[in-house]
């Protein structure tokens, strides 16, 4: 009788959200209440049944309820592509240009020495067999533009290049000026890398 | 094997919660799936139990899992005052002032009669019961200042008044110049409601 009301607890519990303070916990709490008890209910099913049956792709390593996500499972992909991503949500980014008809593999993170988190924990032996199985002919790096995901990158480069008898392409996200961005607005460093790697067009 | 992957229809649920749109439910669905199974699964528990044991107050009308709230069962607010607010979220901040002693009733909306939301909706019968049973002296009225928590106000000062032999001081919020408000960019119903409430300071 003298525990903390139940509503109390729940609006605690939401700001487990990212982005989520006390006043839009509170403002879900009472949005469920009042009228939405039965979208509620459904998400806590799906919370529960997500956090104990979703794991890692055995080949790809996104999230999945199955053995093989839904990518890895579909034939049409061609898998000698492999694009290699940080985060589950970088291959929805790729996927929402429908301009990849390709495989993903994803790191789950980038090399952190400070922080434990060496080429064994961002599954690279896995990315190694996976290369070499599928007899890949193209890698397409897309690892984040920042310091940490540059340092992935040559890592993965150097360890592609150093499996013998193999011909592959590697590649990079191209950086440089974003569609519809002005200039005067750009940080420095992505003007001088899209001066340097200026394109021909005639 | 061909329903929608579990994590999609999980990031779908997610979009039941106000202000949450498909990019916020992705990242609070890998925010969970990355770090935070545990309290994920809490979320999930009391979200269920929530739902299914939290209803009205039998007093006051806010939310509780009990038959009287936490604040009607506090014997040392003093139930001869009443302060009448439209939401439960109204009573949090009213709370937050630390300046009130009495009771709150919920209407849990506002007379709207064209969606059928009536006195008996809001719970007006209960009021009334409630102002004669606790022998009210005095009554806040602290809905909404907009039209239709006007309306609400009004309808509720003539029903009080009808009450036969019962004698009740009934006050409505202050309106005016917010603390801190610039009277430049004060909207000129407001400025021109504080200048004929003026109040006197010599
Ligand atoms: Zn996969
Ligand atoms: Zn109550």
């Amino acid at each position: 009788m003298h525990d903390k009301p139940l509503l109390m607890q729940l609006i605690e519990a939401f700001q487990c959200l990212p982005g989520v303070g006390k006043k839009s916990a509170q403002r879900m709490a009472y949005h469920l209440l009042n009228a939405n008890r039965q979208n509620a209910l459904k998400l806590a099913d799906l919370l529960e049944r997500s956090m104990q049956s979703i794991q890692h792709c055995q080949q790809c390593r996104d999230y999945t309820e199955q053995t093989l996500c839904a990518l890895c499972r579909n034939e049409r992909r061609d898998q000698s592509v492999l694009c290699i991503v940080e985060t589950p949500a970088d291959i929805v980014a790729i996927e929402a240009t429908g301009t990849y008809a390709g495989r993903y593999f994803v790191l789950m993170g980038h090399l952190s020495p400070l922080d434990g988190i060496g080429p064994e924990e961002i599954g690279l032996n896995d990315l190694r067999e996976l290369v070499v199985n599928n007899q890949c002919r193209e890698v397409i790096i897309a690892t984040s533009a920042t310091i940490e995901g540059e340092t992935t990158s040559h890592f993965i480069v150097s360890m592609l290049q150093q499996i013998p008898d193999l011909t592959i392409k590697i590649s990079r996200l191209a950086q440089g000026v974003p569609v519809g961005g002005e200039l005067e607005y750009l940080d420095s460093s992505t003007l001088a890398l899209s001066l340097a790697n200026r394109q021909n067009i005639n």
